[in-house]
Parts: C-alpha cells; structure tokens; sequence
C-alpha cells in the first residue's frame, strides 16, 4: 500500500429527518446563513419550507439558480452578498452542484479580490466560511469530500478546488429526499458513483487489497440497488444504500493506499466540454469502451477480479471473464436506459481528433493512468464509441 | 437503515516513515509532552530513540509499564504527572491499552477529582488533553475511534468510556513497526479485529447492506492476510492490509446503518475477567461455538451468506452453506494456532454458572445481540466450549 493520510471532519447526519438537529449545530457558527440553492425541486417537494421551520431563529439570505455545472458568476455573486451582508455560514441545499458552489463561494467570500484568483493560485486560498448541507441528490460525494469543481464562462475552463478548508462542517443526509428524484437523475447519480469507484479501482497498485475489497462492496451496492431505486423511488433501502454508496465512492476510502490517474472521468469532461451532454451519460458510453480498450494480457487478471467480485461472474479463465465483466457493465448501463454511443445522443466525428488533444493536455492519462493513453488511443477509443 | 452520524476527526498518518510528520503536527498543541509506553519492545526496536530524535525540540515526560488491561492506578499516575508538569499533550506509543489509558489520563488530567468518578458519571467529562498516537501493534482501532477500555483493581470493573473527546488528534499508523511483532500477538490483532467485524456483522438489521459488504471487505482483508503476517513478519503488503483492517474494522464505518449489541465479547469479557486468559484466544473458543449454536432457520440465511461471501463457500443449500462457514472460521482460527476449547487453556467449569449470570448482568445479550441469549445460553455455549 502507498502512504497516505485520511481525515475527514466533516460530520454526517445520515437518516430520516436528521435536518432537525441542523439548527443547534449551526448555531456554533453565527446566525446569518446564505442558503444557495437550484431550481424549484426543493420548493415544490416541501423541503424549502422545512429548512425555514428547522432554521427558524436564524437570519437567511438566499442565493437560488445554481444549474448544472455551477459557473464563477454564482460565485462571485454569493462572495458579493456573503460580505455585504456579513454572512456567518453557507447552507447549500441540493446535489453536486449546490455544494460545489457553496464551497467556491465559501473561500471567495473570505478574499479580497476576483474569485477567479483562487482558482490560477491555489496558495490563496487561506480562509473559507463554514459550509453546511442539505443533500437532495446524491451523486458526487462533494457532502464529504473537500473538493469542489467551477466553471469559469468566459474562459470554458472548468477547475477543480481541493483544499482542507472546503470538508463541510455538517451534511445532512436524508434518504427520504430522494423520493422525488426522477428515475433518469437516479440513474445518472448510480452510474455517477460506479464510475468514481471504478476510476479508483483501476489503478495500477493492486497491494491494496483492503481498498480494492471495499471497492467492490460499493459498486456491488450500486449494481444492486439502482434499478430498484429508479423503480420504486420511495424504496427506503435501496435509496440510503445508494446515498450512503455514492458518499464513502468519494470521500477518500477508496483510494488510500493506491494512487494514480483517473482514466474515464478526464475523457468525459472533454465531450460534455464540448457537447451539452449529461456527465453520467458520457460516462456510460465511455467505460464499457475503455475497458475493452484497455483489456490486454496485463489487464485481464484485474478486470476478471472485478468481474468475479462484482458481478459474481464464475468463468475460471481469466481473459473469458474479463470480457463476461465487461458486457455485464455494459448489461448494467442498459438496464439503467444509458445510451451506449455517441450517436444515440447526436455525437459525430468531427470532434474526436481535438477532444482527444484536449483530453491528454488537461489529464494525466498518458503518464499516471491504469493504462497509459496517448492521443491516439483516445481517439480510437472514441472511434470504438460511435 | 438505520440513523446514524459518522464524524471522525482523527488525522490518520499511515504507512513507512509517518512519524517525521509527528513534530510539526504536535507543535499546535505545545511543547510538552507525556509519552505513554509498555514494556520494553519500542526501546528494542529503536522506536523509543525515533520518538526522541523526531521530538527533539519538546520536552518529554515518561509514563512506561503501561500493561495490558491498562490499570486505574496508571491513569491516576499519568494524570498527576500531567498536573504537575504542565504537560500539553499526551503521546501514546503502543497498542491499545497504551492508548486506552492515554485517553483516560488525557480527561482525568483536566478532572479536578479522581479518575474513577468519570467512570462513574460520563457528564463530568467535559475536557481533554489531545492524544497523539504511534501505533505498534494493531487490534483494538482504538487509534481512530473515541472509546478507551480501563479496569478498577480494586473494584474489578472493567468499564468503557465513550465520548467525541477522546479521537486521537493524529496517528501515526506505520506497518514496519508491526516487523517485530512475534506471530502470537501478530494472530491475536487478528482475530480480535475480525471479531470486531463479525460483531458488527451479525446484527438484526440486514438492510444495511452497504455496511455488511464493506465488513465483508475487511474480514477478507484479514482473512487472506494474517497467517502471511505471522509467516512472512517483514511482509508489508500483508502488515500494511492487516494493520488498515483493524482500524476500519472498529472506527464507526462498520456499524453505520445497523445497531444491536455485541454477542461474544461479552460472554468473552467474562471469561477473561475470571481467568488470566488473552482476549482473542477466548474469543476464538467461543466465537464458532457461538455460531453453532445460534444457527436456526431464521439465522442460516445470513450466516450462508457470510460463509459465501467471506469464504467462497460454494454451496447453495443455506443450512450447508451456513455450516461450512462455521467449519472455515474453525479452519481459520485453528491456522493460525488459537486453540478452540476450555481445556486447552486450564478452564474447567467450575465458574460457568457464575460466569454466565456476569455476561447477561453487564452486557445487552439478552435483549439486544443478534439472537437474544439468557443466562442458560450462555452456560450452554460454556459446555460446548469444554
């Protein structure tokens, strides 16, 4: 095993209506919140009223709106009122996206200068304010995790911030929230966390053999509960499995010990980059392709592990198996309604050649990934998805 | 489901080399320390002069001879030595009676009373020295949870105290420490770790599915590992699997979602309570019996699935299953040198009677373990142990 450190302070509140211990928890911090939230969703499912009743004795500023992919203008926004109006702690209550900005949000309320800054100079970033969570989506981990992604308008560039500071104090973390999540956003949010345990999976130090197992325990929860969930929406147990799922697939577990690139994530951020495509759909077309690509006779005995692990496949042949792991990948995605090539979703060539540039200048998929990818295979890879 | 909340604040510093972090990290508490230690095997191994070259820059109180089943009158030594040297911090360097009583010093020092009353009302603890830790033998997980086990010589309470303020503040978790560890202790930390899971385990609740693959995870990690840690003791893949494995095994990720209480330690406790008898020998006398004689038509499901699981039994039928899995851990425990009756280790049944009264006394065997056992249960999981 690599070494490594793990902390994570952030303190899960997991369970039916955990929200309530949300305001003496917050009181710690002041009495002035920002609450950043998305669309309509937490309105019309009740919890926006919820979160006033529980947080009654506080002062609340809102900042609603946040879509998809958060942009620095939200950031610089809610920096802008969190110091007008002498914000104590952000309250972001939804997915991925929500708590992503609320982190951005967190550390650019505390700076003097453009938010953008802090994303060219990391070195920056010195102080944030505390951010809380409510989770209506559970998909990216960001509840426990210290990372937070943003996309920058004017330049397309989309970073990613990962510092100490940004662990949320508290996530809230109700699996009754994710009743009236539409199966296609279920779906989304499964394949979502398949992939990042996956991208940590295959690495190339297999002496962790404790993170692999655990690995497996997470994507077998995944397979096993995510057509259940998009199905019976208001099946408790599938649905705390998959967000309890989806939080340890990136809250740093699964990786300690291992160490390397991530392979099918930086593909992806291209074409939904340069396609308005939903990221756990890019995921789906991409994963079962690279596995193919990647299966040689140094790989077959990692993916047949994984296949035998996670998909109780029995083949004793090692390449057999690998390739039975691979079509059941593929069987799981089809099962979930992902498409499975670019051209289900409008996708033709003419992009390939420079999203595979694209993809090995912003990655370290040519010298850090399970299995080292120059242009050229990604290109091919992309051919391998049309 | 269950409820839960998962907040662990201890920084885990692990693998080779870690502990040259221990300065700069210690530096935020002060400079002066009290160093708690055991008998004389970090002096042999050349850790006590690491501690010390590392530390240079502190000053450094001594608290050594801490035994197993750490002692009241050592936390009533530690914490008047704390009083009086001003001292900032405590630095456990062991396994986990030198933690546990690291922790119980680190409250009784800021306790204006005896150390005993806090066992007796948990409210009055309401401060604590931070704990650092460099762990050298791996078992209990005490390095990165908040409970600390002590024993009253005059009394003969063995009692537990459980409270957020006694996370170490860091741990040093190097597995080359673990080299000089002989294979007896280096197969107790492992048996005493998979019990720890196995207790987790096999608990009412089985809609946490998550938690049990990822116990299952673990108990394979221990499983796959520890016979090679007592064969090859410079192996570091299998001290550095096995060493992760008894801090996941206990640090709360194993019982989020469940909830019931423990079925062998106690009955275990008791035992070793009355007869000088190491903890995971007797616990793997009684651990297969224990399964023996839960197994029913309501247990054999769970109990097959585990044996499937954790073992790779193969067969279908669940009593079959559920009975080879029992012959496994047998086989698992017998591999390792545990022996497996009363007889083996001196104890007759004199005190069966009475040591079976104290397990349903002091425990929650009889209303909340996984199957309910009355004091007659356990006197018969006695006489099948003889």
């Amino acid at each position: 095993m690599n070494n490594f450190t793990f902390c994570i302070p952030t303190d899960i509140r997991f369970g039916k209506g955990q929200i309530a211990c949300l305001a003496a928890e917050l009181e710690k911090y002041g009495k002035r919140i920002l609450m950043v939230y998305g669309g309509g969703s937490i309105k019309k499912s009740g919890l926006y009223d919820e979160v006033y009743s529980v947080l009654k004795d506080f002062e609340i500023e809102e900042l609603p709106g946040i879509e998809p992919n958060p942009k620095l203008s939200s950031v610089e926004k809610g920096a802008t009122l969190c110091r007008k109006k002498n914000i104590d702690m952000i309250l972001a209550v939804g997915g991925g996206s929500v708590i992503d900005v609320s982190k951005h949000i967190s550390c650019a309320a505390c700076y003097d200068g453009p938010a953008w800054d802090l994303m060219m100079d990391r070195s920056k970033v010195k102080k944030a304010l505390p951010v809380a969570v409510v989770l209506t989506i559970s998909a990216t981990g960001s509840e426990m995790n210290s990372g937070a992604v943003i996309t920058n308008e004017d330049t397309k560039e989309k970073l990613e911030i990962n510092t100490p500071l940004l662990y949320p104090v508290i996530s809230v973390c109700d699996p009754s929230y994710l009743y009236t999540l539409p199966p296609k956003q279920t779906a989304a949010g499964a394949v979502d966390t398949l992939s990042h345990v996956m991208e940590q999976y295959f690495q190339p130090n297999d002496e962790a053999y404790i993170t692999d197992a655990l690995s497996e325990a997470v994507m077998k929860t995944v397979i096993r509960y995510a057509k259940k969930a998009m199905d019976e929406p208001e099946n408790y147990e599938a649905r705390s499995n998959l967000m309890w799922a989806s939080t340890v697939a990136l809250n740093h577990l699964l990786t300690v010990g291992k160490g390397g690139a991530w392979s099918v994530h930086p593909i992806e951020h291209v074409v939904s980059a340069y396609y308005d495509l939903t990221h756990a759909v890019g995921l789906s077309i991409l994963t079962p392709t690279w596995m193919k690509y990647v299966l040689s006779d140094v790989t077959e005995k990692r993916i047949a592990g994984f296949a035998r692990e996670v998909f109780g496949v029995k083949e004793a042949d090692d390449r057999k198996a690998a390739e039975k792991g691979i079509e059941k990948v593929e069987g799981f995605l089809h099962s979930l309604g992902m498409p499975s090539t670019f051209s289900e979703v409008g996708i033709d060539d003419s992009m390939f050649d420079t999203m595979a540039s694209e993809a090995i200048r912003t990655s370290g998929l040519s010298e850090r990934a399970y299995v080292h990818l120059n242009k050229d295979d990604v290109k091919k890879i992309f051919m391998m998805c049309k």
